[in-house]
């Protein structure tokens, strides 16, 4: 009898959590979102819900020592998990952080990477509540859970989005991806040759954007305050194609976007034509920015193309017309999600 | 100037979280109870609580896949998170699962993890709502969060014993330990010769206890029945010696145990001779018994004494008069915990 052997990266990391996960069953009333949003739904009252996301980092797959410094390492780990809570227009309260070390880090480390969690717990103001630390034959791996309130009726799903409701993305794209593109050109020259000191000048923001991101707790607190309501949400961690494809997919739309209105910033632009990358593509598919994709209805456009913090890059069309980005010719192109395939390296 | 370098294995686990957790203030109201007990405690209601738990497992640390089938590491690894929850007397609703892997791994080994994990939820009734997967560079990670919820003013911490109390455990003792024992010998007997069987005959319970444990969701049910609120409780993860201790610091308090009284199965106590390892001594320092350690208030003595699910090992003291263990001969002996040092191998 011979054994069957499917490799993961066939399926990618979607293909493996939908394999893994179908045949589970709910069994708690109090369930109400399981896997497939940014975060996890649970009624804890009759107005209230607790939001539940996690993540695992692990050295050498999502990031790299010799650039990351221990402490924007820690303080990452807490910002991308908060910004999936922040996704469900939520406000995180509190992280539990799991670290599996190797003896090759001494107690300093760990304290570095201690000291950046909790600047990011003082600056989003999250309690740190529990965790497990134990040893790794070898790397370091950091698993970390955010617990998040909302009112019920306020949570903000990838599948609320309907036919005409408007695009728009906070910040700017791609910025993530290029700061990650000088890095690894530096460490090629280092590893080249250790005499040359790294050339990181000018990247002072491409390289902030890459190590220490920001999630946008202040996004939500400028929607509540303009009252628009987002009809569904997401968080961009693995790059706005794969984002779009999942709000279209959960909300069973199609949406049309705009080249020319992605927002780049000019550093990003200026860094991926030096890398020769058209710098679209640093926004479709490098992911790690951490900004919010969502939908609004047509009648909240003004509140929001007139505010700085927001771009209108498309709008939401009928499913069967799929998922396009108009270039600056006008011709339609079928967008396919590009994201980070962890299982394919 | 020369960098300093401190050992993590100098501190062991306890001494590691102290250190890394002490600077850490709180900001949400709602966080009643952070680091320091089975499990976190989140104020919901005005009643209600929500209570979160975490563990990681590492292959070579916590688990051998040599010996160790992957549809039982699923089911474990969800026990022993939903053992903390029953430890706080609460019920355990939700899990999230994250896994890191390498690609030696095939989509049927990750599989048949999950139908252990999906076992698992299933016995004990908890939804899957969530996680995280990705590769690794070496080998396998798990790291599992557990949920539960508790009436507020049901909630047993490990802080609440108060001298003259009983302490009390639930089931037998350092069977897992004998299991493992057991396991390591085949394992070094096969690498010496693999032409020769594994000799596993008559280990059953041994076995079982090691692989494939339960958590004690009985326990918090027959409690409710008799009417018998613990005091203080913990669930038996790293040797009852160490448990003991964490209730005794936790509640400024001291206690005497009986020997003679720690419950030992016939199979563990003959498995332990044949290893030429005190029986006791299993149950002290083995681990992994996922049984339950509480105190209760005297006057609860006849109610669980006549239980066959409990045993009463000893008696809470004063502060000052320290743990002790009270040996056959009536010496008494100060205890040390020798639970399980991660960072000391």
């Amino acid at each position: 009898m011979s054994e069957k052997r499917t490799e993961i990266s066939d399926l990618g990391e979607f293909g493996l959590i939908d394999t893994l996960t179908k045949d589970f069953v709910s069994y708690s009333p109090s369930t109400i979102k399981g896997v497939g949003d940014d975060a996890a739904v649970i009624a804890t009252s009759e107005e209230e819900v607790m939001l539940v996301s996690t993540d695992m980092l692990v050295e050498g797959i999502h990031f790299n020592l010799m650039y990351s410094p221990l402490m924007h390492l820690g303080y990452k780990s807490v910002v991308v998990n908060l910004s999936d809570i922040y996704a469900m227009n939520g406000t995180p309260k509190q992280i539990t952080v799991s670290i599996a070390i190797s003896s090759r880090f001494p107690l300093e480390a760990v304290e570095e990477l201690y000291k950046g969690i909790k600047k990011a717990c003082d600056i989003y103001q999250v309690d740190l509540i529990g965790g497990d630390t134990t040893s790794s034959l070898s790397g370091l791996m950091i698993s970390i859970t955010a617990l998040g309130t909302a009112k019920k009726d306020e949570v903000v799903y990838r599948s609320g989005a309907k036919e005409y409701d408007l695009l728009v993305v906070s910040g700017d794209l791609g910025g993530a991806y290029m700061g990650l593109q000088v890095l690894e050109r530096e460490r090629a020259v280092f590893k080249a040759n250790p005499e040359i000191q790294p050339d990181l000048d000018g990247h002072d923001y491409l390289l902030e954007r890459q190590l220490k991101p920001e999630a946008r707790k202040d996004v939500i607190q400028i929607l509540k305050e303009l009252e628009v309501h987002p009809t569904a949400m997401i968080d961009i961690s693995d790059g706005l194609a794969s984002e779009i494809m999942h709000i279209c997919k959960a909300s069973e739309v199609g949406c049309t976007i705009y080249d020319e209105r992605i927002p780049l910033d000019a550093k990003t632009s200026i860094a991926a034509i030096e890398f020769n990358v058209d710098p679209v593509t640093t926004a479709l598919n490098g992911g790690e920015d951490y900004e919010l994709l969502f939908t609004i209805k047509q009648e909240d456009y003004e509140k929001v193309a007139s505010n700085p913090n927001f771009t209108v890059i498309g709008h939401i069309t009928d499913k069967a017309s799929g998922v396009n980005l108009v270039d600056k010719n006008g011709s339609h192109i079928a967008l396919k999600a590009q994201g980070w395939n962890h299982f394919a390296e």
